[in-house]
């Protein structure tokens, strides 16, 4: 429906329109009932719809209607499967128009900067090519169903610890290729209804008044056509904020916000046409809202758990599985240990808890899964609620396990451990369930772990177990899934999206996680997740997209549609992939690219394609990816944008970030011309290359003492290329002995220059 | 002598003044004829005088008078033993006065910050506290004599990739805590002479102009009485550097720097007064020449050659001895193999390339210290001039090992691989010498290396040899020491300066070195050296402080003067030290201090204290150690000053950085108040500890949702006092609904700041 927001605005009063860009109260916007703009809902998402009932508390964190819960973030990236995001995306849509409600505030597309990151679980990635696209495909999916999203938290919010006031100190390029990038494409392809600003300072400015990051960037350089409303208390100034391209601070600030944009205004601090601007945004979104409407909208809650179950199957990861020991047969005796069998963690902690429309019992569905043919014995192995061991319940552990053919222990992170609001401090499990796993592992060789946590732990005790499944928050149907993939009714297939590291103090931010004071430095710049394990030559526990199956792949027959490209062609890359195993599987195929020379520093290699693809036992198929500029190309902060150094590039192909399985090389042409500009300080060694340059240097050098000691052979003579190489052209002068003079300097550039 | 310096500034002309800030040629300062003012002579060092004969080129590095060669610089600070450093300086001293030298070019105090950097061999460690300590001793030494001394490269010249224009991008705390530490206490201890500037910028000022560094720091903080002398061909803007505390400009630049002195001084962008303050410290240091010239002074040759071969085996480091394979029996078949044997590599490359007095064949000395009782054999292995291997060589080496009863295989670096103008770009030995090893290895298990070389290397092939001994760089008598500490005549008592990591990619440098063009950012900061591997838990492959011996120590009674004290106090500790084995022997005791709890970023720990005891079989010593409050302390860039933060510290006495034998706690107090202010980003968390900030803090809560929440039980409730802690006072009202105000809040902080 066609409407004339412009003229809209022009009927409000300033008072009106100041009063837009406060919420209504802690969920709602307002409306202005005399011109006809009505008040919409936003809540809380982003693996699950959380509408606070209105007699819940003011946060409305412990209390909201049912709504499906779907794996977290963490989990559903490790599908590494858009078009499966995008159905969950569809059906969180469905039950938000059931509800009522506009936007869903999600997704979250944080980068997993350490492990320790008490968000991590909403979040989908280490890796911003695989994060933004995941993004973008639960955007599609909810925005598909007239509801809007909040894509969170813009930017630079990698921690909980000191969130609302730490300032996040990232290079440019680093924020632009890794932060900033998780964020880019999925507004770019997606365009979420609206962004939601972080509650911390980048670069000392908050983010939530950060005009280079609101409006330079996301408005103009991106074009996002939605509105920014603040994560909930990020307002530091409002006036501020709106300035810099702030739309929306939530929740109602009791009126403080709009009286000071009004003030603003009126002291002429704050151009009105900035406010019309904020207001045209917020209209918009708001008649969106009510354009795509769905009156009597209901959902089917057993489809979306099935949903659910499905989602859940495809997330978790098999990161261990010696001896084929899984799939378990469907007979005989199998213990199953641990309380979290029973009280499931399968959500994360936060904005983002839901209240789940059903909830599967993990042993129940086991038990329902083995069917009659087996036997299966539980035991509570720990308290969820302490870290003490309890000797009976380990007694009873050991003794089930070692009745039993096989046992399958539930250990994981308590809620305690992990949660929105506060970061952990290191990555072990409870020291009870560390002792349970050791004392099984005693007495039954046959041991497979569950894992239900939201982010990496480390795992000292894993030469002991035979199979490890990472479960992750599987949500509300993670029992069902647990028990197709333990018994071979599906094949897992899932990879990680982060890297497993065998220690905390392996991980890339450890020098400065998380920072002194308000201070946080991104010192390890582009190097996160494996561009860090890579680089640094440390072995991982598990790598960036690792996972194993029933099954077993084979790569051949790598094509690279042209061989030499420049930096404005596409190129399409194929690859054959065949499952040479006796079951149905799917293998999700990584290509990653690597500028082979480069006089940047850069990461070894970068995830540019992915694709999942299920085969039947026997079958081949041909998976193809196109790659483009941005393929090959960093972000160069002296030209301001993205930059293709020319030369060669790798193409790998890999089952994981470090099981490469077939690699080619191409070469990519620059259209961009960068002209050097030669100063007194330019090296004789940059002359090279410049055939003028390099002609008058030659003469040069030749009335310094280089000129003979450089062509003499013998002791020394790497030394003293090396020495010229690295010389400015303002020390030939001081090595001439007055031979060569300044105005000969200034003679020779203005030429080169000229 | 008294002289008035002022007077005969005041009487010399604007030409003349402006002449001395530049040399008068390659090696000399300008003097003035008719004032009465010599022209003294600088030549290059650190461990052993390059004077060079007039005949020579112009950058002299070719040819030069016979000087005794010491160790390099990476091999004596491996000695840990300052009053033996003092004795080479003594020694220098000597020869540069029978030389007619008024300043000898060193010592180098640049931290090792990569095991790349070419000229590592000159450095002392990457350690600021056992470099500065070295440097001091060297600078006593050689001041000793009435010669002078110039500490260089001032500062942040940690490479030598670019060194000429490339930018250092340091952050303040590192600065001050790492790399300038390793200059201040050589300067505010010894004194030295002159302190040379480095070429490189330092946070985008070169180094010869910096005027933070150069005049702030060097002179004002740290009281420097000397001059200080470009890096020959440093210079960028003379008056620039002259204005900034450049005093003096080495080489001649052929009258072209003194002309922009005078030019800047008549338009007035200079004023007179710093140029005539710069000619009174060149003219006190040629008088200090002058005054302490010993006229007809000569040295024993054959004294200081056994002082360098008494340096060499306090120098040398044993690294690994399984079995016990060393020391040598004099007897039986020894086979000798490598080509460094008897072309030994004993110094670097570049300007400290000294010509020594005599040099001692390696192979000839053990041939020597064998005596009759024992067989030797030598085969050359591989050519030292080449990576390729040769069959032939190989075979002879293979043969002879094969028929010894032990070999000893001579190893190391070529002078291609390492010297001053560029840097390694891997830390592997020469492929023909790292066959040879496994070549001979397989024909002869009892296999010892000696390793000959500045700086770490892998050694991916250390399973493969029984023993190592790390030779470094060994000076003229290198061969000697090697044949003493061999066959047992002398116990090896060295210990790393440096960390040798198991591969290059493990360097804490990796990520940044050497930089983007231009600009190098040292953004691992304060990790340099151990305090990387501490932090990161990387293993390295020999740890900072590591060495063996042919005795063993035990440590006791660990004892701490005061456990507690104030930061303007000292504290004493000490412990005793056994030898328990059945030769006499040396160990060097390592003291660090760890801060336990920190609000800002530390290392683990920091060598805070060392020293090298020599103990008969049997016999127990007490080491004692003087702490004061800079062993506590780090560098607040906010207070711009050291502090201590109030707490425990723990002391721990090492064998080396990975082997504490002994620890303690004590409790220091700060004596400095620092007052906290208060401002509306204040967290609440920030609050606790301040009894009227807490008081009120829990009313407003009360005011909030927070208030009900916090104070409920059950899930979440870590969430929600986390929430809180980091929740901004300003955020209070924001959640607030109205009840409270930024009047409030201005209110309340005038309240908490008052």
């Amino acid at each position: 429906m066609a409407r004339d927001i412009q003229g809209l605005v022009a009927r409000m009063t300033l008072e009106e329109k100041a009063g837009m860009c406060s919420g209504l109260d802690f969920w709602h916007m307002k409306g202005v009932e005399r011109l006809g703009i009505p008040s919409i809902m936003l809540t809380d998402g982003p693996h699950g719809l959380r509408k606070q009932r209105a007699s819940a508390d003011h946060l409305g964190l412990f209390d909201s209607v049912p709504a499906t819960c779907f794996p977290s973030a963490a989990g559903m990236a490790s599908s590494w499967d858009r078009e499966l995001i995008r159905k969950v995306g569809v059906a969180l849509g469905e039950e938000c128009q059931a509800e009522e409600v506009a936007v869903l505030l999600g997704p979250g597309a944080n980068i997993k900067r350490s492990p320790l990151c008490g968000r991590n679980f909403e979040y989908f990635s280490e890796d911003p090519y695989l994060s933004s696209r995941m993004a973008a495909s639960h955007i599609e999916g909810v925005q598909s169903q007239g509801v809007g999203t909040s894509l969170k938290h813009f930017a630079a919010n990698n921690q909980e610890h000191r969130r609302m006031t730490g300032d996040s100190i990232v290079d440019e390029r680093t924020l632009r290729e890794i932060y900033l990038a998780s964020f880019e494409l999925a507004v770019k392809e997606a365009q979420p209804w609206t962004v939601m600003c972080s509650y911390n300072k980048v670069n000392g400015i908050y983010a939530s008044e950060n005009e280079y990051l609101l409006t330079d960037i996301l408005k103009e350089e991106w074009g996002h056509e939605g509105l920014v409303v603040s994560d909930w208390g990020a307002v530091n100034e409002r006036a501020d904020g709106l300035a810099a391209g702030l739309e929306l601070e939530m929740p109602s600030s009791g009126g403080a916000g709009e009286r000071k944009i009004i003030e603003a205004v009126r002291s002429g601090r704050l151009p009105e046409y900035k406010l019309d601007r904020a207001v045209e945004r917020l209209l918009r979104i708001i008649f969106m809202a009510v354009d795509n409407r769905k009156e009597m909208a209901a959902y089917d809650a057993k489809e979306h758990h099935a949903l659910a179950r499905e989602v859940a199957r495809e997330s978790m990861v098999l990161l261990k599985n010696e001896d084929g020991i899984l799939p378990l047969r469907k007979e005989g005796h199998l213990a199953v240990i641990g309380e979290l069998a029973v009280k499931p963690r399968y959500q994360g902690g936060g904005s983002s808890h839901i209240k789940p429309t059903r909830l599967e019992d993990i042993r129940e569905e086991i038990v329902k899964s083995a069917g009659a043919g087996a036997q299966i014995a539980y035991a509570q192995g720990y308290e969820l609620q302490s870290d003490a061991s309890d000797d009976r319940l380990l007694d009873d552990a050991k003794r089930i396990a070692s009745q039993a053919d096989a046992a399958v222990l539930f250990v994981g992170l308590p809620e305690r451990y992990e949660s929105e609001g506060f970061d952990r401090t290191h990555l072990r499990l409870p020291d009870n369930q560390i002792e349970l796993i050791l004392a099984v592992a005693e007495v039954q060789p046959n041991l497979a772990l569950v894992l239900s946590n939201g982010a990496p732990i480390e795992m000292p005790w894993l030469g002991s177990v035979k199979a490890v499944l990472e479960a992750y928050l599987g949500g509300q149907a993670l029992g069902g899934a647990i028990a197709d993939l333990l018994f071979g009714d599906a094949n897992p297939c899932g990879k990680l999206a982060e890297t497993f590291p065998e220690r905390l103090e392996h991980n890339p931010s450890q020098l400065s996680f998380p920072g002194e004071g308000d201070r946080v430095e991104y010192r390890e710049g582009l190097f996160v997740g494996y561009r860090y394990y890579d680089a640094k030559q440390i072995k991982p526990l598990f790598p960036f997209g690792f996972g194993l199956s029933y099954t077993s792949f084979v790569y051949k027959n790598l094509l690279i549609g042209s061989k030499s490209l420049r930096d404005d062609e596409h190129v399409t890359v194929s690859v054959e992939i065949g499952n040479t195993g006796l079951r149905a599987g799917k293998e999700i195929v990584q290509l990653y690219v690597r500028d082979v020379h480069s006089t940047m520093i850069r990461p070894s290699k970068e995830l540019k394609g992915f694709a999942k693809v299920e085969l039947q036992p026997g079958e081949t198929r041909t998976v193809s990816f196109t790659l483009d500029k941005r393929a090959f190309a960093y972000y160069s902060v002296d030209l301001k944008d993205w930059h293709v150094e020319t030369g060669e590039f790798e193409i790998i192909i890999g089952s994981s970030s470090q099981d490469a399985r077939l690699t080619d090389t191409l070469h990519v042409q620059s259209t961009s011309v960068v002209k050097p500009v030669y100063t007194r300080n330019t090296t004789v060694g940059d002359l090279s290359g410049d055939s003028r340059g390099e002609a008058v240097i030659r003469e040069w050098v030749a009335r310094t003492p280089f000129g003979a000691m450089a062509s003499e052979e013998g002791s020394g003579s790497e030394m003293i290329s090396a020495m010229l190489r690295y010389m400015p052209l303002r020390g030939l002068i001081g090595f001439s002995g007055g031979a060569l003079s300044d105005e000969d300097l200034n003679e020779m550039l203005k030429q080169l220059n000229g």
